[in-house]
Order: C-alpha cells, then structure tokens, then sequence
C-alpha cells in the first residue's frame, strides 16, 4: 500500500519537539458520519493554534493591521483518529522564517496519549493588506516566530 | 522567497487536465475575517468533489458499506483567492490506485476563470468499518477510480 | 409529545410561497455522525441566500459599505431531514422591513421535493460599522428587500 | 425598531440560572468578514454543550445506542458579540422534559464577562434509531436531564 508507506514514512514526533501548545476542545458537528473528526477540521485547529500564538505573542490585529498573513501551503498526514468529545493538545513549532514568508509545523496530540494524532505543514506569506503584494514579515510578529523556531531534519 | 518560491513550483494546471468537475457554491460563512474563503474550506471543497463521484459514480453508501475510505493525507497549495459569492469548479482525477488505496488530485477554479485558484492532494484508504484494518478498494468503486485515471509527470 | 406538537403547529409552507430561491449544494462535511445535514448547518444556508440576495439584487459590498447587517435573531424549525449529496433550493421572502431592520423568512426543500424540509427565521439590524450603531437600511437595499415582500398570517 | 425591541423583550439571565457549564474555545475560521463569531457558529456551541453533558453525564454512546436524539426546533437571540480568540462559558439548562422530548436553554457568555452574549433553545426528539419513530427518553439520559432541570417563567 504505497499511500500507507509514504504515510509511514513522515517523520516522527513527541511532544517534546513542539515549544508551543494551546488547548483545543473538539465538537460535536467535528464529527463526520464516520463517527470521527472530518479530515477538513483538522486544518481548523491549524489555523487557530497559529493565529492564537500570532495574536497573544505577536500582537497581530486582524481588524487594522497594514500587513496580514496569507496561507499559499498547507499539508496534514493523518496518524490517529480523534473524535468529539475528545480535547486535543496543538503542539506548535515554527521550522523557517524568511524575510516575508513562515513555515509552521503542528502535532496534534489526543489529551493524555503521547502518540501523534496528525503532523501539519502551514505556511504563510505577509502581505500588504491592501495591495497584496508580499512585505517583510513585521517584527514583532517575527520575534514571536523566532521564540518558537525549531530545527528539523525533516519536515512534514 | 522560499515559501513563495515552492508554491511557485507547483505543477501548471488547467482545465483540460480534470476528467469530471462538480460546480461547488461558496457560502456566505466560507469567507474569513480576511474577505476570502478560509483555508480551511477548501478541503471542504476538496472532500465534496471526491465523495459525490464515489456516491454517484461507485455506488459509495456511508452508511451500511462494509468498507470505508479514511483519508492518511492532504495537501493543497493556494494560487489565487476565491470569495463568496463565487461559484467554483472543482476538477477531478485520479493519480495512483493501488491495492487498497488511491490518490485524488483536485484543482479549483473560479467559475469563468482559466487560471487554476488551488491545487489539491487527497489520498484514502480502503478499510473495514469495524476492524479499521485496510482492505481491498472495492471493486465498483475502484472502477469509478480507473475512469478518472490520469497520468501526472508531477504531482502536486 | 409537547415539543414535537409545537413543531407541528409551525405553519405550513410550500415553494409558492418564496419569491426568490437559491440552489444550494450539500458538502460531505455537512453530514453529522447521524447520517444527516447537522443542524448548525441549516443556518449556513439561511445566511448564504440572505447575503446572495443583499449582493447581487441590492449591491451589498462587504468589504467596503459603511453600514452593514448584523443578526440579532434566528430560529429553525426541523421538518425532514437532508442530507449530502442532496441539492436543496433555498426559498427566499422577507417578512418584515422596518427603518433599522429587516425579517426574513427561509424554507428549504430538498430538490425534486415539494415538502418543506426546514423553515426558518432570521433577523437583520443595520448598523455603523464603526459605531455599531443602528442606522436606516440602506436604500438599495431597501429595494430589494421590498422586491421579496410578502404577508404572512403567521410567522415561523 | 420592533425586531430589536423583540430581542431587547428576550428574558434577561445571568450566570447564577445555569446549573451546567462547558467551558468552549472559540476558533479562527469562527469569525466572518466583519470580524466577530458568525452566527451559524454559536448553534454549534449550543449542540456541543448538549452532548458533552449527554455523553458524559447521561452515557450517549452516538455510534451504538438504538436511539438518538433528533433536533426538530433551535432558536438564538445575539446580544453581545463574541470574537476570536475569546473564551466562552456555555451554561446548559433543561426547561422542559417530556416522554419522548426535552427543550434545552442555553446561554453563552464572554468568560470574565457577566453580561449575556446569546441566549438559546434547542429542542430534542428522541427515535429509534433504525425507524425514526419517536420513543421514550432513555432513562439514564432522563437522569440527566433531570439533574439540569430549572423552571423558567420564560423560555427564550
């Protein structure tokens, strides 16, 4: 099963490897008719682990702030199923910060258990809110990134 | 760049590349704070095309099939926004099937737009509903697969 | 059985009664572990054909009107269940206009069927989108409000 | 404005008429264009509070009981708006326990915040889960229900 092994062969990760988490309760619409989360909410707890950080560390405004961050990439290998009523630790790491660019990776991690639930890949690129043409990502959004910054040897 | 710079790599998409397209309505809750549709919606998007052609096509019936498709990995690279009330259409192949699994390619237009708006990766496998141990695609689903069969020199 | 006798007495409605409708396409994600179009989602379709009609008839700009609509009441009441991949129209009237704001009434009907799945209620206030103060519905969209306006003996 | 007065005439409440509280995260894609918590989403608090108390409190198991709970009616009255990345207090009252029915009320609030954000009604039906015909409150659920029981003057 090709899929399966290259599944297989996304890297491994504790929690030690994220020097972020933020507490995420799961739904009960998260649930699909499987009985388990949908594939789509996952990149949701993405997204909200990323811009909670952004805004209680980097004090992104999303209302007036000049430049926003804009998502080209995104990516999620599926490990373990999560299901509501479940509560979930999003574990963040920040894996490369270029002058107008960020790429994050998240584990999710089902309370309690130490296996990997699911590894993402999110990117970033800042851009002038108006113009959408890229900008230097703002420093204090980036010193917020830099206090998360991880080495990897392989990403997601 | 190097964000910018991958994303820009991605493989060229038009039209003609998609066997079977299903039109998609944005909706009015899809945008973000940002004006565009969330991130996060476009697997929504993404899971809709794949999941109709398995009903319509594979006689795919969620609720009293023996086996199911799990989804192990997503990806998706965004190109150009999309916005409600835009309507979309969403292309879609097949890119790989193997024994109990297969790999989906999705690519997103902008009703009345060439230019490809997000490129998706979507990946299943076959398992039992009880067991949750991977079998073999069934056999008029995986002729519903070998119809929208592509071949692809890059995959996204 | 009192609740489903309440139920019961909400009045009946069939597709002569809406003076506009919106087709609207189920998502795979819609579906709850039951099988079914969840109930949260019933209010994504009331507020997509709102806000299509506020757009295309009465020139709604989201991102740039000085004065927008806020939702200050909605209610549903549950007749037949929907679910993916049904195709529902979504019929359209409003009930009430008043200086500040407007009622509006949604029934929806799974296409093909001419009984009425959900009915449902859902009430506008404009207000400033600085201040957030109530302010006089504006006139083009007064007109197309007007252009839906129908008597109904009894509300939802 | 009647709808406004309508809502002002909404029963007023405060924290100490809730015998039952979840404590809920708001999420990113939560927020629509204009910056705060959609409407559609808060019915999605409101179906998270009553299962986690059912599952819980009353053994819900979703994926096997031969009998579920059916929403046939929901309403919400806004007051305040709430905004990623807020943290909400759910509170959780049953109003109503019939033989084959239960009418819930909910009201969120802003945590640290003693004002109403929404005030809601969400009315289940238990059925079978194979026929859909109404049957009897499970009795451990009842249990539950019963332990959240309030008398109101008025419902919302």
């Amino acid at each position: 099963m090709a899929e399966r092994g290259r599944a297989a062969e996304a890297p491994a990760r504790s929690r030690a490897d994220y020097p972020h988490f933020l507490a995420i309760a799961t739904r009960w619409m998260d649930n699909d008719v499987y009985g388990h989360v949908n594939n789509v909410t996952y990149y949701s707890y993405f997204d909200t682990v990323v811009n909670e950080h952004l805004i209680h560390a980097g004090g992104l405004d999303f209302e007036r702030d000049a430049s926003i961050g804009v998502v080209v990439e995104t990516s999620c290998v599926f490990r373990k199923s999560l299901s509501f009523p479940d509560a979930i630790d999003a574990g963040l790491a920040v894996v490369k910060v270029g002058k107008t660019s960020v790429a994050y990776e998240i584990g999710l991690f089902r309370k309690g258990d130490e296996a990997l639930a699911a590894l993402g890949r999110f990117v970033h690129v800042w851009v002038d809110r108006t113009t959408q043409r890229p900008v230097a990502v703002p420093s204090r959004i980036r010193a917020a990134l830099e206090a998360l910054r991880v080495t990897r040897e392989r990403a997601p």
